[in-house]
């Protein structure tokens, strides 16, 4: 089994953060088109779709595609003082194209800083309204003169396509784990591109799996608009088939582990993040679902309703680097990356395991004869005999493996050999597991 | 909406304590009749009510009516040492009629004082066994020589009729909101003459509501006796119709909130009153239904099962003015009365204006071309924003207005004007709100 | 109502543990037999039931049975130094036979001590795997010096039977309570003789009860084995009718009290030995079904799942004597027994007078003129009257006794008597008592 944190992943996973970071990534346009290819190159199973601008979906419709070659500042006497080439930050997203001469105050209204962080360049979009604007340093900011500036932004915003990936695994059943990462920030690591490679290594895992139970769906999508739109085309299948869903972002620094419930809060992703985090690190932030952010907004959204949760590092909005020029590749580390990827490793592991046992034998079986109980009675019993009897104790059709090992205290992918034992003993037999979609769900 | 408190209702409903204060109430009597005429000039709709003696109810009939003119006792002097005219407390409440010479001894048989709160003249009734009473301070007690006293008591107790008042304010739906308070008690302050007064005032604002949601029915009656008689009466309608009641009792003190919970403990007004004064105030006493005393003794008894809880300051029973000659016009202050009636008037709105929505559009709906939204993407969200994309992931046609408050974790109030905004621009729908009535109650 | 500890019952029932201690008992043998014809002296009604070796139960079948003579070590000068007659301790429990000279380091291989208590004998067994061994006290096998050793067991072992003991006594219903206790330990006194004789004593009194509400079935059986016999062949009438099982161990010390809850953990077992316990001593352990380990192991087990819990002292596995000479007639006191059997007299109690009950007056019955209420309203009124209160307030054919002596906070069988005056003055009226069975359960 899968289970053991491997260095050589985590700076593996690093490198390809470092690859994707200088990229400048949008909802749409060629960046995400670029980021996608190299994806490719380490998931082949990865599909690239296109989406034509105006395309209605639900309350939304896909907007112009919006392409950027260079954007920059010359100061009065023509010195260049900020540049896209430089930072892909600089230029707000989505800004129109100009070229013009404006005055400092002019400009003024166009620029973005963060006063009680001088030294970072912000992120900011403004994808619905059109606009254009810099982003700059606030300490930079306040060295401008007064004075003539020429303002260059040489983009494209017009009717296009927007573009995501999607992996589908095919296991022995129908019903599907989906996963769901974006890959629409421009160079910023933590938030985001911590999530589109950890997704990548779990892909490449899952595709090595010899007998998935399940069914993996994975998507490469542009946040918010790009759940939308998914939703849009697959409400059905989605509300049919998931039972867990988890949003992979924000999993790249090695500080706090965190959890973001889905909107039920008791569904078995809820159950099973929850499950892992407990034995998988010392503590964990345990989120409401009132700080949620990032696409459970749709997936959870009253009607979609699907069970969708993050196991995270520092969440985004909490942590100082957030949407901006800080969350760099220093915030990401081998270590966090593969710690995070080893949590997500261990929740699918509890996916593809959990199942409700039933004793096959009425009241306890000689255990004594099987090699599974010490041969003389007497004093303390080794742990896993302990485990054993209780595994027996609540093979009742009604305790899945999940809920054992949570009344055992024991993480749940630590009773795996011991349950393959019974099972190949017949002392236990599988259920048929009724997983709990959105479709047959009853009460919240 | 009527949200703030308003000093100047505070100090009327402090003049009209002082006005009901000299009266001399009991369970019947002319007392009561000029209180309720009283209250009929503040809410002409008050109806009055009369109930022979002797109608049965229940395990119960109403008793005689009581009249007294006056009371006294003369010293071995002639000197009169306790007087009805200066207090009517010192005559116990339906005390028979008498006149005559007796010793100190057998005076003594017929005392009745607190040895703790020696200058306090306490409260006492003889309701169902015929007898006679005085009461006095402790202090005076203890100074009363031998000799021979005249003892006065100038009572009428026979047949006659109790008398209660109601009140009926018709609402576009049939359900019921029931407001009970009671006028049975002589010259005290808290426990009595607050309640009657705040639900005066509360009758006043319900019925200046252009549309209300609910009927309300309000009653004036006396304790435990009137609360019987009306739902032997009315039980079939009450339980089919009441959604939510409020016993008003011991809401003039500006001391400690505190809250008395139905039988049940969950009903809807249960849930009303516990968010109202978690938002209302610093901090409140949550009693048991252990605690309780006053007519929701009846109203939550089995069979009758009314969602009836209190909403108070100072409890009977548990400060020490109760039921004495301290629960005086001191003790009552307008800032009490009107922090209280401001609690029950957060309640009703809570009542009224409570609903489940659902949420038209399938994923998060645009809100930036409705003005419901910044339009650049950023850092952090403005408040008022938050709550528009909370209430939309919550109206999913399960949970109701004040979950969703609670959920939040701000007052249900607060939130009103945004629902209403929400709604007008139909992103979300109300629907049918089925309410709890002990009719359709099917388990505890 | 046998409601206060007797010394004398105390006395009584450890002169019956002293009388039993002697005895080699194990899972079979005459050793237990001689035990139930003992104890068939205090309970006549005892019946001693005869399985023979060989029969088949569920996965298991009834051992050979066991019966041992003799055992000793000469040491090389020929001087015995464990001695069976001493203590039977000093054999392992289904010892095959032997009669041998064997070296030092052969006789180490069949020695067992414990390093940690020096002057302790452990007690051991080997009941299915043929085996022989001696237990001794660690600081006595350090003074083994090398040289030649006589091992002599003189001991039976082959098809015979095993026996228990069995009492049913019946009640005005069908439905039952299971007490089960063990009588297959050598000289060990908490663990095991306190059980069978607290048994017994509770058999007596139960026996004198002039209505049993309940069919009461006590079982004297070998743990383990027994259970899962009597199970195979009683399992549908037990599933069928216990609706509260007592296993009964570990009642003899006077430390601590604790509780072992059933598997499911709320059935009316748990309720009641919850509640017995919170009132009967100032604070007792509560373990989780994790920790079991008698006979709860087998009724509890799925598809058997009966209410049985167990209500102890210092429990099996916890305390330094457990399974070893220190668990003797010194640890065992008067008082700790006699404190264990009135838990379980009161835990009797409340399930022979647990009852739903309804009031049979729509709001408060007129308690006054019933003598049931003191005639003057005023201050505060006395405990008694509160409690005949609360028991009309909560007689609403919901709340069974149990649950309202938890509401008021007060032992059921305080409650008693208000009920018996309640019921005789046909203010409330006790229901059917639907009890659940393993076999009426619908959830966990």
């Amino acid at each position: 089994m899968h289970n053991t944190i491997d260095t050589q992943i985590g700076q593996h996973m690093h490198d390809l953060v470092c690859k994707l970071f200088p990229i400048c990534r949008s909802l749409t346009g060629d960046g995400v088109r670029q980021t996608l290819t190299i994806l490719q190159k380490e998931i082949p199973e990865l599909t690239i779709h296109e989406v034509a601008s105006g395309t209605p979906c639900f309350d939304w419709s896909i907007p112009d595609e919006w392409n950027i070659t260079d954007g920059y500042i010359l100061d009065p006497n023509g010195v260049k003082i900020v540049d896209f080439r430089q930072s892909n930050l600089h230029v707000m997203g989505y800004s129109t194209p100009i070229n013009k001469k404006i005055s400092l105050e002019e400009l003024e209204k166009h620029l973005h800083s963060i006063q009680e962080l001088p030294e970072a360049i912000p992120y900011l979009t403004s994808y619905y309204k059109r606009d254009w604007g810099f982003c700059i340093s606030h300490s930079q900011r306040q060295t401008l003169q007064p004075g003539e500036y020429q303002v260059v932004i040489d983009a494209r915003l017009g009717p296009g396509h927007m573009s995501y990936g999607e992996v589908v695994l095919p296991g022995i059943s129908n019903q599907e784990v989906l996963i769901s990462t974006y890959v629409c920030h421009p160079s910023m690591a933590n938030n985001e591109l911590s999530g589109p490679v950890v997704t990548s290594q779990l892909v490449r895992w899952l595709s090595s799996l010899a007998n998935r139970e399940y069914t993996y769906r994975v998507l490469f999508i542009p946040e918010t608009i790009g759940s939308i739109y998914y939703i849009s085309q697959h409400l059905d299948h989605l509300r049919k088939n998931v039972i867990a869903g988890f949003n992979v972002t924000c999993v790249g620094d090695d500080r706090v582990y965190s959890y973001l419930p889905s909107r039920n809060g008791k569904t078995f992703a809820d159950r099973i993040a929850q499950h892992v985090l407990k034995h998988h690190c010392e503590e964990f932030i345990h989120y409401s679902f009132l700080d949620r952010g990032s696409d459970e907004r749709q997936y959870c959204s009253p009607g979609v309703d699907l069970p969708m949760v993050s196991i995270m590092r520092s969440k985004y909005h909490t942590y100082p680097e957030y949407h901006n020029s800080m969350d760099d590749l220093n915030l990401v580390t081998p270590e966090g990356l593969s710690g995070s990827y080893m949590a997500l490793v261990r929740a699918i592991l509890c996916v593809e395991h959990n199942a409700t046992y039933t004793s096959t034998v009425l009241c306890e079986p000689m255990l004594g004869r099987r090699n599974l109980y010490p041969s003389q009675g007497g004093r303390v019993l080794p742990e896993k005999f302990r485990y054993i009897k209780h595994i027996l104790a609540y093979s009742d059709g009604q305790h899945d493996l999940l809920s054992i090992a949570e009344i055992i205290g024991i993480p749940m992918w630590e009773l795996l050999d011991i349950v393959e034992q019974l099972t190949s003993q017949n002392l236990i037999s599988p259920g048929e597991t009724e997983h709990q979609t959105a479709h047959n769900q009853t009460a919240v």
